[in-house]
């Protein structure tokens, strides 16, 4: 999605991916290499003016090893190596002033269990690295069950966390140019299952939506403001009450900015482009009265592509179906948030995930 | 934007093209061939189970061999030849009910003095063919300068035409499915300079617009009934009172349609391929308020990408810049037709056309 915006743009983008005819592959010139092969690094690098991610998991190491050689890195690999770790993520959105669940580092057996005594049950226990989509995280209800949390993340260093009450998640997409400029698009109200989102509804509902705006708007700017950062950033919070607790942030486009390429004015994904490219960045407004974006996740129903809902856009990304696997998604669009709902009863029924 | 249209739907488009990097090579696997070029065509079937065209000028020799191998042929070769003689499709507008212009074909400099007598001046004198954007056409308003139009659209059959004293020019671009399904999206007001489009806004304005919808959607109707046509067609009327009068057709998607990638429900892109993929049409009607769309040509203004415009939209194509050329165009949305006008007067001083 952002070599197809950046064709738009003319600005033409190769990509680094190590699978051959990876999604961004069927549309741009792309390098088969491992993230962390110097020579296509270096390859990818030395073609382009700047070099930007959309995949928080790729090796800082290979980031910075660019970055020395002389390449431009939006978002800076420092940005990239904080949101790589959740400790440095939770203690950059304190430092902030975005307030967090309780939480303890676990290196070992013995800080789960000290973890657990300061921190109270139930709690998660998340890897610190390497996380997304609900992996490497483990629910811990009774101290009986530390032994089997630790083992089922891995047995690397985690950090133990409050499990949070928590009314519904909502999640910030927000851009910073190189100029200091920060444009937020409206809040977005998130549903997941099975720890993978499945359906973005933007702008989030409620009385207490603008208010939240505000305030994630805030707290993003500063977080960005503190990393110099240039590029999207999402951020996910909890709304507990009428606060908001920082969960995660991705440095990078963000599946729940998704329904921006028709929802909003401008799309995340060319602002990206923009904000990386030293262009203005563009109107984050919403297009529409109301957008949502549903996952398509480990199939694509055939009949997605026969239905004839108004304003339903569907995405396919040319990946080979895989349980589990996010193959696309479908955004829709409507005039108000009640033709919104009526639309989304019309597709959800199809969308029986594998 | 065909391809990238079939990216969205799952649909894997594969193109024909006699130059190596051409727009579609840039985004979907490229075949480098002359249209007329058998083994190319031949391979470009053999991988597809529907053949299309986004240009009228591919020899409709080349469709009828890939039609006589078996290939399916949507819009059909028939359609296509009808569109590529300007005589046969002024007889088929007046056989529908269309109103033409007075005409008179013309193959030599005789025949073109019987024209003159039989149509007056002023009038305009076009080669019956590979005639688009102006090319191909002369004016001739005095009788002693017939010889030189003769020669300046090359001594081959041609029809010499009344010069219409029309109002403006409105385009209408419909869609018709293999099962007789019609939809046509908002008629356009067109505004040309040099013989080459510049700029479109839908909904055509004027308290007119309503009726000459329906009767442009009722030609439209007529006309693909007539050539059991399956795909997106254009139809350009020239608007003399409170009559349409039959210009030309195009039998692809249409430089008029481009607005629908952001101002309609489904774009022309999209329907098209829904048209000739065999899956049901979606919604033609406006996404916006109102949505005009304005042609790069010769030259990219740097400045475009600088412009912080409410609802701009940029896309290049990815072609070399040469004089008179379309590189790309812009798409301005908004929520009325005042918005609209206002976010134009923003852009328009920008395009110094080349």
């Amino acid at each position: 999605m952002l070599a197809l915006a950046g064709h738009d743009l003319g600005i033409t983008v190769t990509t680094l991916d190590p699978t051959v005819d990876s999604p961004s592959a069927q549309v741009a010139p792309a390098i088969v290499g491992a993230y962390d092969d110097r020579a296509a690094l270096l390859a990818l690098a030395d073609g382009s003016d700047v070099v930007t991610y959309e995949f928080e998991n790729v090796p800082a190491a290979g980031t910075r090893f660019l970055a020395e050689r002389g390449a431009t890195l939006r978002p800076t690999p420092d940005a990239l190596a904080v949101a790589q770790d959740r400790l440095a993520e939770k203690a950059l959105f304190a430092e902030v002033g975005l307030p967090i669940p309780d939480l303890a580092p676990v290196d070992d057996l013995d800080s789960l269990r000290a973890a657990i005594d300061a921190v109270g049950l139930p709690a998660v226990l998340k890897s610190r690295r390497l996380g997304y989509d609900g992996k490497g995280q483990a629910v811990v209800r009774h101290e009986e069950r530390a032994e089997d949390a630790w083992r089922s993340v891995g047995e690397v260093p985690s950090i133990l966390e409050s499990l949070v009450a928590f009314d519904r998640e909502v999640s910030i997409v927000a851009v910073r140019d190189a100029d200091g400029d920060v444009r937020a698009w409206p809040l977005v109200e998130n549903h997941h299952r099975d720890g993978i989102l499945r359906t973005s509804i933007a702008p989030a509902p409620g009385d207490d939506a603008p208010a939240l705006q505000r305030l994630a708007e805030v707290h993003a700017r500063s977080i960005m403001e503190r990393l110099g950062y240039v590029g999207v950033l999402a951020i996910e919070f909890f709304v507990a009450g009428d606060t908001l607790l920082g969960n995660e942030m991705a440095p990078r486009v963000h599946n729940s900015g998704h329904w921006t390429i028709e929802g909003a004015a401008t799309s995340q994904f060319a602002n990206h482009l923009r904000a990386v490219g030293g262009l203005p960045l563009g109107d984050t407004s919403m297009a529409v009265g109301a957008a949502a974006m549903v996952n398509l996740i480990g199939t694509v129903p055939q009949v997605l592509t026969q239905l004839d809902v108004p304003g339903i856009h569907l995405h396919l990304y040319g990946k080979e179906p895989r349980p589990g696997r996010k193959l696309g998604h479908v955004t829709v669009t409507a005039s108000d948030p009640a033709s919104l709902e009526a639309s989304l009863l019309q597709v959800t029924p199809h969308l029986a995930d594998a």
